[in-house]
């Protein structure tokens, strides 16, 4: 397998884009990644894009054929991938492969989603797509009760608490703060959290990730080739993707994600690293209960206690291991194909030093954690400067 | 890169499953194509399925965890795959690049889409998506008026007659006569053609692929290991992608696709082969113009000779390049994302010698092309057996 490193990366500002379509986005966020590697386009040889409910939210499937054409990259072949709010990340890992197998050198990945076009219950319809429709979303359940049911399971097993789950919020809003590309630049603290309106109890409205325009890209790149882009090249080290039952009820624990506990043990074993070894990761906290589940199924912390480390500040900026210094999905926003890229992007930015207000001092290694729906699939990659 | 066989193949009956879902058509395929290869489940290391629009047609995204699920193959990774009709073709792909970059060993690849439970003008709507939504199907132009366009420029340019039009449905209706997973399996005449409702003129029923259930899956393994299986392994050798504009406007020509034309060349410099080297070929004849200008763009015949080429039975089975032995997408039906792996399954069949009344003699090159929308998209495989 060919070493695949990162050349460039470029995303747009996450939040409302009523002046912007799907198509303008995808073209900012590619551009800029292009730009970034500072290469033009006819370097490029294939394209994938992550994007999750198109055909639903602006009525257009054949995403890879939209973006070959307005990006002007014809007859170059880009290809769509998805898998919920995880097809950021999927598309990283088929773009990995295309470059690692040899099929192709230079691999631009976007991904990309314009949500606020339609009202809020139709959104929250449409992403009910990524649990089992049949057997979830029909029934009622919309994602932040399926994600409020395994909240409730936590804190029935482990003690966490509502503020434990704020402090996730309190903490991404603040590292959101630093990021000027976040949809929430505000800083928050737990006292509004535990206030704010309860959406599916105990899950209240900051508790929940945000709906959001936006749209990420990275530009990959054969490792023996990668020294002679613009800017320091960024290794993929480890890529590893699993599976769980699409349905809560048909899950063999509801207090964590067994394809991020599976997808993790795989990720190391290819980076021939350890949890102790990460020095930040990009998770993915759609709800705050995400984050401290995430946290224990990657062996930061021991199950049960990422309750704790989140309140005492453990996975702050400064802390033990900083999780989500863009801000997550909670602050950065989580335009939901767009998501799993963007986690790249930020790696790619505190790996190289640019991560301004929010850098992590001698970052060398990071992770990024992306998980589709309630967790029926999660994608974990692993990254390290040279 | 490491050099890609295919190890099992299965499919459903292709037609209208009221009994069956979506979860039961991809189970069945599945099943048999790995029970074809030999294996267990656990010898999956990861799938990659083609469906274009399932989050509209049945309210279900993320259908790799849908399929791990089902599929019982959790923590399997399972991967979506869209490129609108070239779906199944893409998923294929991926699966072989998984395959080739050494990420994987065992990969199953499936196709599937359940279009029947929604009207035909919602189903048609949803089918727009494939095309460019904003200028095209906003507008009221829907798949079979856009392929009437490019019927009728290349009747202009060509002098191609209605009656060779037709000749392609008869020719694809008598494959199918011989195909016990066809839709249709009744033959038809050039004089039903002719007389048939007006579609999109010049266009008319019988020049049009159905909408259909069905869903099918091939197993995927290194070559070198493809030997210790059940079956006679076929080679994949060559795999090829290309990109065009999303809607005909912007288009350099309406009477062929530069995708497939752009893709073909790549096919057979990759599979160090030429036209004449093919054997059989399965095309993307989801109207009767498109068959015809396919077996022009992968130059089986010269630009203008497809319409005479197949009035005169060069492209029927004992005739000089047979296409289409499955029916094709006209008789055999076209469940869109699983046509690219049916296409798949017809040419192992085929170079097995299991394609029973349809057999090519002495098949030993197949070739696949599998379109997106009106060409935005196009993927070519080559297979040959050892």
């Amino acid at each position: 397998m060919r070493k695949v490193a990162i050349i460039g990366a470029g995303m747009t500002p996450f939040g409302e884009h009523w002046e912007h379509g799907f198509r303008d986005l995808v073209v900012e966020a590619g551009v800029k990644a292009i730009g970034d590697a500072g290469i033009s386009g006819d370097r490029i040889d294939a394209g994938y894009v992550g994007t999750m409910a198109s055909g639903r939210l602006i009525g257009q499937e054949h995403i890879g054929g939209l973006i070959a054409d307005y990006m002007g990259l014809n007859p170059t072949p880009i290809t769509r991938v998805e898998g919920a709010c995880a097809s950021g990340g999927l598309a990283l890992r088929q773009g990995l492969m295309a470059v690692a197998s040899g099929m192709h050198d230079i691999v631009v990945v976007g991904g990309v989603e314009k949500m606020t076009d339609l009202g809020v219950n139709t959104v929250s319809d449409i992403l009910g797509g990524a649990g089992d429709q049949e057997w979830e979303l029909f029934l009622g359940a919309t994602f932040p009760a399926i994600y409020a049911l395994m909240a409730r399971r936590h804190m029935h097993e482990y003690g966490t608490t509502e503020e434990m789950l704020a402090s996730v919020a309190v903490k991404n809003h603040r590292h959101g703060s630093k990021n000027k590309y976040a949809q929430f630049q505000n800083e928050i603290t737990i006292e509004k959290v535990m206030k704010s309106k309860m959406v599916a109890d105990p899950l209240k409205v900051f508790d929940c990730s945000p709906i959001t325009d936006g749209a990420a890209a990275v530009v990959l790149a054969p490792l023996e080739l990668a020294s002679s882009f613009k800017k320091k090249p960024i290794e993929i080290i480890a890529s590893a993707q699993a599976s769980d039952a699409l349905a809560l009820h048909s899950r063999q624990t509801l207090s964590g994600l067994r394809a991020t506990q599976v997808a993790a043990k795989k990720a190391y074993e290819m980076a021939k690293l350890t949890p102790k070894d990460i020095d930040f990761a990009e998770l993915h906290d759609c709800f705050t209960i995400a984050e401290i589940m995430a946290i224990e199924d990657l062996s930061f912390f021991p199950k049960g206690m990422g309750g704790p480390a989140s309140l005492e500040g453990k996975t702050a900026l400064g802390g033990e291991i900083p999780t989500n210094t863009s801000g997550g999905l909670k602050a950065c926003g989580h335009p939901v194909g767009a998501t799993g890229v963007k986690q790249a992007v930020e790696a790619v930015w505190q790996l190289r030093g640019e991560a301004e207000g929010r850098q992590v001092k001698d970052a060398h290694i990071g992770l990024s954690h992306n998980v589709g729906g309630s967790g029926a699939t999660a994608v974990i990659h692993i990254y390290r400067n040279l």
